[in-house]
This record gives C-alpha cells, structure tokens and sequence, in this order.
C-alpha cells in the first residue's frame, strides 16, 4: 500500500476501505507507517483484525501512527520506500506525490504489479475505480 | 534478539528457549530472520504462537527461515543490523560473531539495554546464564 | 545524473558529453557507478579530468565502472538511488527505466531540479533536446 | 577512518596527524564526515591535498565539516557506519564510542584489517602506539 502522508476525506475514507478488504483477505499490509493515506490504510486493516506492518523513514517507532501493528524502524529516510517494494508481492497506489512515484517506480522495476486508485499513471500500472476494484485487481495479478 | 548466523546445538537451544519466553511475555521479537540462532529464536517464537519480525539483508523475502511471521526486506545487507537496533526496545545476544558485536554496539549507542547470553563482553552490557535470567533482566531494564 | 544501466550507442555518446561539459564546469558528478548511461557519464567526466562518484548498490567496490573516481558501496541495493537524490543539487536523467524513474521522483519530491534527455516525461521535470542544453539547464536551475 | 564525533585536543591532534600521513600516500580517506576525530582527520587530508569522502547519516549535505571533499548523503542514519566498512580497504580507528565499536565490527567481519590507535580492543584488531605507527601498519596489511 502507498500513498501520500497528506489526503483529503474521501481518499481517507478509500484507503481505510482497502486497508479492510485486505485485511479481511488475511494479507499482511506493509505501509510506510506514518500519516494521510499510511495512517488510513492501518486503521481499516486494524479495524479488520489485521496486521499492518509500519515500514517507518525514522530511526525510531515514535512516529508510527497509532494503527501500526509492526513497527520497523529502518531511519533511512526515503530509502524506506525500496524496502516496501521489496518485501510486497504487489502493491496498491492512492494518490499521492513524488514518494508514492518513487515507491511505484521501485516495485514495478521489481516486476511487480502495481494497480493505481487514483494515483499516478505510469506504463505497466493498472487502474481501478474503487477500493474493491483495486483490491481485487492486485490480488488477481499476484 | 541478535546472534549468529550458525550455531551449535546447545545455543539453539538456548535461543529457542528464549524466543519462547519473550513470546509468552508478549513481547513481539524482532531478529535478522536467517540461519542459526536466528531461526532458533524464530522458531521458540512460533512454538509459542507469538509474532517474529524478520529484518532481513536481503531485498526479497525468500531467505527468511520458516519461522519468520513477519519479513521485511531491507536490501540493505549488514546496515538492517542498524534497523533491528532502531525498532526494539533493548536486546538478547546469544553467542555470535562480528555481525552480533555490531547489533550490540548500535543498541548500546542508542542507550538501550543489551544482555548477553553466552556472546560478547563489551561495557555497558549485562550477562545472564540462562535464558530464564536473560529474559527476566532485559525485561526488567525496558 | 541518472540514467538505465543498459543504452544504445547514441544514448552513451550523449551521455559521455554531459559528463565532460559538467567536468568542464567543475561540477562533482554523482551517479550509480555501474554500467550503461553511468558508464558513459564516467567515461566524460574521466576524460575531461573530472571527478565522479559512483554510488554503488554493492557492498564492495568492485563492480564500480572503470572511470569512477570516487567509489561508495552502500550495499542498499536500489537505495542507493535515494542517497544520490540526497547528495547533489540538482540531476539530468537520461534515457533509463524504472530505476531511473525512481531517481527522478527521490530528487524532484526533495524540490531540486531534474532536466531530461530523452528520459521520463513527468511533471516537474525540464526537456532538453541536447547535452550541452541540459547541462546549461541544470546549472541554469541550481 | 572511524573515530568518535567529540574528542579532546590530543586525539584530535593524531587524527589530524593520520590523515595528513594517509593523504600523502595517495589514500582515498572515507570517513563519517563529521565532527570530532572525523573532522580532524578531514582537515589533515585536506592540508596535504588529498582526498576526504565524508559518507554522511544526513539526507543532505549541510552537516559535513568543512574539510570534506566529497560528501554522499546517505541518508541512513547509522547504518552509514556499514556503507564506509563496505567502501574501504582496512580501517583506522582512534578514539570513539559505541559508534567507531560498530563500524570495527562491521570492517573486520568482512574480513578486512582494522588497527587502533587508543580505541577498543576487539580480537582481531591490532593497536597502535603514534599516527605514523598505525599508518604504517594499516598500509602493510591492505
């Protein structure tokens, strides 16, 4: 899961539905832990029972948002977004800016699947229109 | 939880033993995820139906042993020794080489408490004989 | 400078006369220090007697192209695209894939210039049709 | 060269003293690019025309002391300790805390010769009475 640390409600409300879905599919979630589309993913997958690993920038877990269930405290900054990408078998985009470009970047050259929801458009994504869409797209692909 | 990528007998023992206790304790064990103690305190985790984070050297997850629940694929070699130091609250080192005298090293410079069982000797750590008292001291110091 | 580890002959001579005309400048070119479009801009640098960090993924120095002059082995993998957003003022991105697209989001998401040749088209980067108009762009922005 | 990022006088002296002696053997010094003993070090290498790469915790360069040449913003906090064991051929280490005891580890547990000069004492080092001492000494065992 990726996205920006900064969204609206109603991208908010997309990520904690996907977060559910997946969750509810007993996929383990890494995001980057912290807040905006991360914090919003963690609490569906929270809400659902899941675990939601927190693939933190910081060299600390005092950031982690409150619905990370694993902390990892890489402190490599920006080079957290590789770390992500490696250890997802696919992964879903929402919205965000140059970081969540980076994280899609880095898991398709991985040859991974990357399906967009509302996010960037880059060749060799997918999209979908909604959460279900997205989810059930990503678990197609991997 | 640190120590070495190969081990003999009796220190598996010791660290299984100790991934037992810590899980019973709740305690959610962070390790390097491979071979040797390792996988013993990974596998003493999963005997004990706690949660084991694999932070792992490699930039895929297919190296973590059988007992990791949760890998997480650094890419970053020896330096996610650095992150296993970052996520935790305080260490076990059983046995090891260099690569568990850098574990201690980062854990201790990041102020926290780091007991030996059977490893290095460097100031500002504790011994233990048991994995009993290990457990019991690294708990008491966090 | 950033740039796919695989190019044609045309890409690589562009390359090469990047390389020399920011040598020419007294520009310290970083790079990823291995093969392809990273060789080539070594191979300029060299030639016009410049200086040129290859900021290896490796975790040793030896797969480092013949002409860098200044070898770092982060052992981090793709990473270490991060670390070089993270040392320069600015970047030319020429050709390359998703490696590539990854260095151009890492540098334009710290808010410092990337200007492409024949590269990715993505917002906020600058065009240039030649070497010596990239180069006189990059150094225009920074 | 490892060293700790606060020193007295006296070590300052010799780390200077190493670094001018390393410089005018053509050595490519790799450092943290800091304070303390690194920064002593840097200002001898530069006295003598050389080289000093400062291999920086930051994610940018502003924190390097003005002595280094090349500086690389890994951005990993920490974990930078491994990439200079990574990037070097043997090591000095003068002086230090539980920072210079992680990258001894890192640099003899890839096989590669550490000397210190009033540091720790780990097996497998070899200690060091003068600058010109250990100088000697780390160039007859690389």
């Amino acid at each position: 899961m990726f996205g920006g640390s900064v969204c609206d409600a109603e991208t908010s409300k997309k990520a904690m539905e996907v977060g559910r879905l997946l969750a509810q599919e007993d996929v383990i979630v890494y995001c980057g832990g912290r807040t905006g589309v991360m914090e919003a993913v963690c609490r569906g997958v929270a809400e659902a029972g899941g675990t939601a690993v927190g693939v933190l920038p910081d060299d600390h877990c005092d950031n982690a948002n409150g619905h990370v269930s694993i902390p990892v405290a890489t402190g490599s900054g920006q080079a957290r977004n590789v770390m992500i990408a490696n250890s997802v078998h696919g992964a879903i985009a929402i919205d965000g800016e140059y970081g969540t470009l980076s994280e899609i970047a880095h898991t398709l050259g991985q040859g991974k699947p990357v399906v967009g929801l509302g996010s960037w458009e880059i060749k060799g994504m997918q999209d979908a229109e909604t959460p279900k869409e997205a989810v059930a797209k990503i678990l197609g692909l991997i």
